[in-house]
Protein backbone atom coordinates (compact mmCIF):
# COMPACT_ATOMS: atom_id res chain seq x y z
CA UNK A 1 0.00 0.00 0.00
CA UNK A 2 1.18 3.42 -0.88
CA UNK A 3 -0.25 6.40 1.61
CA UNK A 4 -1.59 9.96 -0.28
CA UNK A 5 -0.95 12.63 1.54
CA UNK A 6 -3.71 15.62 2.67
CA UNK A 7 -4.26 16.43 -1.22
CA UNK A 8 -4.42 13.01 -2.63
CA UNK A 9 -1.29 12.97 -4.19
CA UNK A 10 0.76 9.64 -3.73
CA UNK A 11 4.16 9.94 -1.49
CA UNK A 12 6.73 8.18 -1.06
CA UNK A 13 5.57 6.15 2.04
CA UNK A 14 4.51 2.76 1.47
CA UNK A 15 3.47 -0.17 4.06
CA UNK A 16 3.13 -3.71 3.77
CA UNK A 17 -0.51 -4.11 4.89
CA UNK A 18 -3.14 -7.27 5.71
CA UNK A 19 -6.47 -7.43 3.02
CA UNK A 20 -9.28 -9.65 4.02
CA UNK A 21 -11.97 -6.87 1.76
CA UNK A 22 -10.54 -7.51 -1.67
CA UNK A 23 -8.65 -4.10 -2.16
CA UNK A 24 -7.80 -3.74 -6.03
CA UNK A 25 -4.66 -2.00 -7.63
CA UNK A 26 -5.52 2.06 -7.56
CA UNK A 27 -8.39 2.11 -4.84
CA UNK A 28 -8.01 3.77 -2.21
CA UNK A 29 -8.09 2.11 1.14
CA UNK A 30 -8.92 2.95 5.06
CA UNK A 31 -5.83 1.07 7.14
CA UNK A 32 -6.37 0.50 10.65
CA UNK A 33 -2.63 0.55 11.90
CA UNK A 34 -0.88 -1.18 14.92
CA UNK A 35 -2.99 -3.61 17.79
CA UNK A 36 -6.17 -2.38 16.11
CA UNK A 37 -5.35 -4.43 12.37
CA UNK A 38 -5.47 -7.35 14.62
CA UNK A 39 -9.39 -7.01 15.29
CA UNK A 40 -9.63 -8.33 11.20
CA UNK A 41 -11.58 -11.16 10.96
CA UNK A 42 -8.91 -14.07 12.07
CA UNK A 43 -6.71 -10.99 12.62
CA UNK A 44 -6.23 -11.63 16.22
CA UNK A 45 -3.11 -14.08 16.07
CA UNK A 46 -1.27 -12.91 13.05
CA UNK A 47 1.30 -11.33 13.43
CA UNK A 48 0.26 -8.55 11.49
CA UNK A 49 0.52 -4.72 12.46
CA UNK A 50 -1.72 -3.06 9.52
CA UNK A 51 -4.67 -4.32 8.12
CA UNK A 52 -7.38 -2.80 5.12
CA UNK A 53 -10.67 -2.39 6.94
CA UNK A 54 -12.57 -0.75 3.88
CA UNK A 55 -12.21 -0.01 0.50
CA UNK A 56 -13.08 4.04 0.00
CA UNK A 57 -15.77 5.33 -2.42
CA UNK A 58 -15.52 9.04 -1.83
CA UNK A 59 -13.30 11.94 -0.36
CA UNK A 60 -14.18 15.45 0.30
CA UNK A 61 -12.09 17.86 2.47
CA UNK A 62 -14.47 20.83 3.52
CA UNK A 63 -16.08 21.83 0.02
CA UNK A 64 -13.24 20.11 -2.12
CA UNK A 65 -13.43 17.36 -4.16
CA UNK A 66 -10.63 14.81 -3.14
CA UNK A 67 -11.28 11.48 -4.37
CA UNK A 68 -14.20 8.87 -6.14
CA UNK A 69 -13.34 5.84 -6.52
CA UNK A 70 -15.34 5.65 -9.52
CA UNK A 71 -13.81 8.50 -11.37
CA UNK A 72 -10.45 7.07 -10.03
CA UNK A 73 -11.01 3.71 -11.87
CA UNK A 74 -9.64 2.83 -15.30
CA UNK B 1 -9.95 14.56 11.22
CA UNK B 2 -7.68 17.37 10.49
CA UNK B 3 -5.03 18.11 13.45
CA UNK B 4 -4.13 21.44 14.54
CA UNK B 5 -0.73 22.59 16.06
CA UNK B 6 0.31 24.53 19.11
CA UNK B 7 -1.00 27.75 17.98
CA UNK B 8 -4.81 26.41 17.01
CA UNK B 9 -3.55 26.29 13.18
CA UNK B 10 -4.92 23.71 11.55
CA UNK B 11 -2.14 21.27 10.06
CA UNK B 12 -2.03 19.58 6.53
CA UNK B 13 -2.45 16.11 9.06
CA UNK B 14 -5.25 13.81 8.77
CA UNK B 15 -6.92 10.91 10.69
CA UNK B 16 -9.74 8.69 9.95
CA UNK B 17 -11.10 8.73 13.55
CA UNK B 18 -14.38 6.29 14.66
CA UNK B 19 -16.39 8.85 16.52
CA UNK B 20 -19.33 8.02 19.08
CA UNK B 21 -19.66 11.08 20.58
CA UNK B 22 -21.65 12.96 17.34
CA UNK B 23 -18.80 16.13 17.02
CA UNK B 24 -19.79 17.79 14.40
CA UNK B 25 -17.93 19.90 11.59
CA UNK B 26 -15.75 22.42 12.79
CA UNK B 27 -15.63 21.53 16.51
CA UNK B 28 -12.09 20.38 18.31
CA UNK B 29 -12.33 17.16 19.94
CA UNK B 30 -9.56 15.24 21.90
CA UNK B 31 -8.56 11.72 20.83
CA UNK B 32 -7.12 8.59 21.53
CA UNK B 33 -4.40 7.17 19.24
CA UNK B 34 -3.54 3.38 19.47
CA UNK B 35 -4.84 0.49 21.65
CA UNK B 36 -6.65 3.26 23.86
CA UNK B 37 -9.24 3.95 21.17
CA UNK B 38 -10.61 0.65 21.53
CA UNK B 39 -11.80 1.37 25.04
CA UNK B 40 -14.52 3.34 23.78
CA UNK B 41 -17.85 1.96 24.01
CA UNK B 42 -18.36 -1.11 21.63
CA UNK B 43 -14.87 -0.54 19.85
CA UNK B 44 -13.48 -3.27 21.84
CA UNK B 45 -13.77 -5.64 18.83
CA UNK B 46 -13.43 -3.42 16.19
CA UNK B 47 -10.64 -2.51 13.52
CA UNK B 48 -9.90 1.16 14.67
CA UNK B 49 -6.70 2.78 15.71
CA UNK B 50 -8.23 6.39 16.38
CA UNK B 51 -11.53 7.47 18.18
CA UNK B 52 -12.85 10.82 19.39
CA UNK B 53 -13.21 10.56 23.20
CA UNK B 54 -14.50 14.24 24.17
CA UNK B 55 -15.55 17.56 22.46
CA UNK B 56 -13.40 20.09 23.59
CA UNK B 57 -14.70 23.35 25.16
CA UNK B 58 -12.28 25.13 25.74
CA UNK B 59 -8.27 25.47 25.23
CA UNK B 60 -5.86 27.52 27.34
CA UNK B 61 -2.24 27.26 27.26
CA UNK B 62 -0.74 29.33 29.83
CA UNK B 63 -2.74 33.11 29.69
CA UNK B 64 -2.97 32.48 26.10
CA UNK B 65 -6.71 31.71 25.07
CA UNK B 66 -6.33 28.73 21.58
CA UNK B 67 -9.81 27.53 21.20
CA UNK B 68 -13.76 28.36 22.43
CA UNK B 69 -16.01 25.77 21.07
CA UNK B 70 -18.74 29.02 21.46
CA UNK B 71 -16.86 31.58 19.50
CA UNK B 72 -15.81 28.73 16.91
CA UNK B 73 -19.32 27.92 16.18
CA UNK B 74 -20.85 29.33 13.16
CA UNK C 1 0.97 18.91 29.03
CA UNK C 2 4.06 20.06 27.12
CA UNK C 3 7.23 18.67 25.93
CA UNK C 4 10.78 19.66 26.92
CA UNK C 5 13.53 18.70 25.07
CA UNK C 6 16.83 17.19 25.45
CA UNK C 7 18.27 20.80 27.10
CA UNK C 8 15.12 20.98 29.18
CA UNK C 9 14.04 23.87 26.84
CA UNK C 10 9.89 23.77 25.88
CA UNK C 11 8.97 22.70 22.55
CA UNK C 12 5.93 23.16 20.44
CA UNK C 13 4.51 19.95 20.99
CA UNK C 14 1.60 19.28 23.40
CA UNK C 15 -0.05 16.31 24.78
CA UNK C 16 -3.40 15.36 26.65
CA UNK C 17 -2.50 13.25 29.87
CA UNK C 18 -4.21 11.52 32.20
CA UNK C 19 -3.55 12.58 35.58
CA UNK C 20 -3.96 10.45 38.38
CA UNK C 21 -0.76 12.00 40.86
CA UNK C 22 -1.99 15.23 40.79
CA UNK C 23 1.07 17.19 38.88
CA UNK C 24 0.57 21.29 39.14
CA UNK C 25 1.47 23.48 36.71
CA UNK C 26 5.16 23.92 35.87
CA UNK C 27 6.22 21.25 36.97
CA UNK C 28 7.81 18.12 35.03
CA UNK C 29 6.50 14.76 34.71
CA UNK C 30 7.27 11.61 33.92
CA UNK C 31 4.31 10.35 30.96
CA UNK C 32 3.97 7.02 29.79
CA UNK C 33 2.22 6.70 25.95
CA UNK C 34 0.31 4.13 24.43
CA UNK C 35 -0.98 1.32 26.07
CA UNK C 36 1.22 1.71 28.87
CA UNK C 37 -0.54 4.62 30.07
CA UNK C 38 -3.75 2.40 30.91
CA UNK C 39 -1.90 0.68 33.97
CA UNK C 40 -2.24 3.44 36.17
CA UNK C 41 -4.93 2.87 38.35
CA UNK C 42 -8.66 2.52 37.14
CA UNK C 43 -6.99 3.15 33.96
CA UNK C 44 -7.34 -0.18 32.07
CA UNK C 45 -10.80 0.63 30.56
CA UNK C 46 -10.66 3.80 29.64
CA UNK C 47 -9.72 5.31 26.42
CA UNK C 48 -6.35 7.71 27.18
CA UNK C 49 -3.26 6.99 25.44
CA UNK C 50 -0.79 8.95 27.55
CA UNK C 51 -0.84 9.63 31.50
CA UNK C 52 1.47 10.63 33.79
CA UNK C 53 3.27 8.52 35.87
CA UNK C 54 6.00 10.33 38.33
CA UNK C 55 6.63 13.89 39.75
CA UNK C 56 10.31 14.61 38.65
CA UNK C 57 12.16 15.88 41.45
CA UNK C 58 15.51 16.45 39.70
CA UNK C 59 17.28 15.18 36.29
CA UNK C 60 20.82 15.75 35.29
CA UNK C 61 22.87 14.44 32.42
CA UNK C 62 25.81 13.54 33.20
CA UNK C 63 27.27 16.19 34.66
CA UNK C 64 24.59 18.78 33.47
CA UNK C 65 22.07 20.21 35.70
CA UNK C 66 18.87 20.37 33.51
CA UNK C 67 15.71 20.38 36.18
CA UNK C 68 14.72 20.71 39.93
CA UNK C 69 11.72 20.78 41.25
CA UNK C 70 12.56 22.93 43.69
CA UNK C 71 14.33 25.23 42.03
CA UNK C 72 11.66 25.74 39.33
CA UNK C 73 8.80 26.52 41.66
CA UNK C 74 7.75 29.89 42.18
CA UNK D 1 17.59 -4.97 10.59
CA UNK D 2 18.55 -2.04 8.43
CA UNK D 3 15.03 0.02 6.61
CA UNK D 4 15.29 0.62 2.64
CA UNK D 5 13.59 3.45 1.27
CA UNK D 6 10.71 2.74 -1.55
CA UNK D 7 13.19 2.95 -4.16
CA UNK D 8 14.96 -0.27 -2.48
CA UNK D 9 17.85 2.06 -1.19
CA UNK D 10 19.13 1.44 1.73
CA UNK D 11 18.45 4.06 4.62
CA UNK D 12 20.62 4.99 7.93
CA UNK D 13 17.53 3.21 10.14
CA UNK D 14 18.36 0.41 11.75
CA UNK D 15 16.21 -1.90 14.03
CA UNK D 16 16.84 -5.03 16.29
CA UNK D 17 14.01 -8.03 15.38
CA UNK D 18 13.60 -11.48 16.41
CA UNK D 19 14.01 -14.04 14.06
CA UNK D 20 12.44 -17.17 13.90
CA UNK D 21 12.27 -17.33 10.48
CA UNK D 22 15.89 -17.80 9.65
CA UNK D 23 16.83 -14.75 7.27
CA UNK D 24 20.12 -14.73 5.67
CA UNK D 25 21.96 -11.53 5.43
CA UNK D 26 21.47 -9.30 2.72
CA UNK D 27 17.47 -11.19 2.72
CA UNK D 28 15.13 -8.54 2.44
CA UNK D 29 12.44 -9.62 5.19
CA UNK D 30 8.93 -7.97 5.97
CA UNK D 31 8.58 -7.03 9.53
CA UNK D 32 5.80 -6.67 12.14
CA UNK D 33 6.16 -3.99 14.41
CA UNK D 34 4.59 -3.83 17.84
CA UNK D 35 2.65 -5.47 19.68
CA UNK D 36 1.66 -7.51 16.37
CA UNK D 37 5.51 -8.84 16.37
CA UNK D 38 5.04 -10.80 19.74
CA UNK D 39 2.38 -13.03 17.69
CA UNK D 40 5.19 -15.06 16.20
CA UNK D 41 5.92 -18.97 17.65
CA UNK D 42 6.28 -18.30 21.51
CA UNK D 43 6.98 -14.62 21.52
CA UNK D 44 3.78 -13.84 23.15
CA UNK D 45 5.62 -13.20 26.58
CA UNK D 46 8.82 -12.04 25.22
CA UNK D 47 9.64 -7.99 25.55
CA UNK D 48 10.20 -8.27 21.43
CA UNK D 49 8.62 -4.96 19.69
CA UNK D 50 9.83 -6.05 15.78
CA UNK D 51 9.92 -10.00 14.39
CA UNK D 52 10.69 -11.13 10.84
CA UNK D 53 7.42 -12.81 10.01
CA UNK D 54 8.55 -13.57 6.15
CA UNK D 55 11.56 -13.85 3.66
CA UNK D 56 10.30 -11.29 0.80
CA UNK D 57 11.10 -13.04 -2.66
CA UNK D 58 9.95 -10.82 -4.95
CA UNK D 59 9.12 -6.66 -5.31
CA UNK D 60 7.59 -4.60 -7.53
CA UNK D 61 5.77 -1.39 -7.30
CA UNK D 62 3.22 -0.81 -10.15
CA UNK D 63 5.81 -2.09 -13.44
CA UNK D 64 8.61 -1.22 -11.71
CA UNK D 65 10.98 -3.85 -10.38
CA UNK D 66 12.01 -3.45 -7.34
CA UNK D 67 14.15 -6.48 -5.55
CA UNK D 68 14.46 -10.02 -6.64
CA UNK D 69 16.13 -12.28 -4.09
CA UNK D 70 17.11 -14.69 -6.62
CA UNK D 71 18.70 -11.64 -8.06
CA UNK D 72 20.42 -10.48 -5.12
CA UNK D 73 21.71 -12.98 -3.74
CA UNK D 74 25.62 -13.02 -4.10
CA UNK E 1 18.84 6.30 28.01
CA UNK E 2 19.96 8.44 25.45
CA UNK E 3 19.66 7.15 21.88
CA UNK E 4 22.30 5.97 19.52
CA UNK E 5 22.15 6.48 15.67
CA UNK E 6 23.43 4.32 12.75
CA UNK E 7 27.11 5.25 13.27
CA UNK E 8 26.80 4.90 16.97
CA UNK E 9 26.97 8.58 17.67
CA UNK E 10 25.02 9.95 20.18
CA UNK E 11 21.89 11.67 19.56
CA UNK E 12 19.74 14.42 21.27
CA UNK E 13 17.03 11.87 22.03
CA UNK E 14 16.31 10.79 25.18
CA UNK E 15 13.74 8.37 27.08
CA UNK E 16 12.78 7.18 30.38
CA UNK E 17 13.22 3.29 30.31
CA UNK E 18 12.55 0.69 32.75
CA UNK E 19 15.74 -1.24 33.75
CA UNK E 20 15.78 -4.83 35.41
CA UNK E 21 19.10 -5.75 33.97
CA UNK E 22 21.18 -3.60 36.08
CA UNK E 23 23.12 -1.30 32.65
CA UNK E 24 25.33 1.07 33.92
CA UNK E 25 26.21 4.38 33.10
CA UNK E 26 28.01 4.51 29.07
CA UNK E 27 26.71 0.95 28.44
CA UNK E 28 24.82 0.20 25.55
CA UNK E 29 21.35 -1.51 25.69
CA UNK E 30 19.03 -2.86 24.22
CA UNK E 31 15.48 -1.29 24.44
CA UNK E 32 12.21 -2.94 23.79
CA UNK E 33 9.72 0.08 22.78
CA UNK E 34 5.94 0.11 23.34
CA UNK E 35 3.84 -3.00 24.78
CA UNK E 36 6.78 -5.62 24.65
CA UNK E 37 8.25 -3.71 27.27
CA UNK E 38 5.69 -4.74 29.79
CA UNK E 39 7.19 -8.60 29.31
CA UNK E 40 9.89 -8.00 31.15
CA UNK E 41 9.97 -9.63 34.86
CA UNK E 42 6.94 -7.82 36.89
CA UNK E 43 6.33 -5.34 34.25
CA UNK E 44 3.08 -6.53 33.57
CA UNK E 45 1.04 -4.41 35.21
CA UNK E 46 3.28 -1.26 35.45
CA UNK E 47 2.88 1.72 33.13
CA UNK E 48 6.08 1.88 31.52
CA UNK E 49 6.43 2.12 27.72
CA UNK E 50 9.86 1.29 27.35
CA UNK E 51 12.38 -1.45 29.23
CA UNK E 52 16.19 -2.26 29.02
CA UNK E 53 15.94 -5.81 27.84
CA UNK E 54 19.98 -6.46 27.36
CA UNK E 55 23.06 -5.27 27.92
CA UNK E 56 24.75 -5.02 24.10
CA UNK E 57 28.00 -6.52 23.88
CA UNK E 58 29.36 -5.73 20.35
CA UNK E 59 27.20 -4.10 17.48
CA UNK E 60 28.87 -4.92 14.03
CA UNK E 61 27.43 -3.29 10.42
CA UNK E 62 28.39 -5.29 7.80
CA UNK E 63 32.50 -5.29 8.37
CA UNK E 64 32.19 -1.74 9.83
CA UNK E 65 33.02 -2.21 13.80
CA UNK E 66 30.52 0.12 15.77
CA UNK E 67 30.69 -0.47 19.31
CA UNK E 68 32.51 -3.08 21.58
CA UNK E 69 31.68 -2.68 25.71
CA UNK E 70 35.32 -3.91 26.90
CA UNK E 71 36.64 -0.70 24.48
CA UNK E 72 34.26 1.68 25.83
CA UNK E 73 34.21 0.79 29.47
CA UNK E 74 36.39 3.70 31.02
Amino acid sequence: MQFVDGQGDLTDRYEVVADTVGAGIEEWVLVSLGSGSRQIRDGEHRPIDAAVVAIIDTVTIGNQFVYSKRLQSR
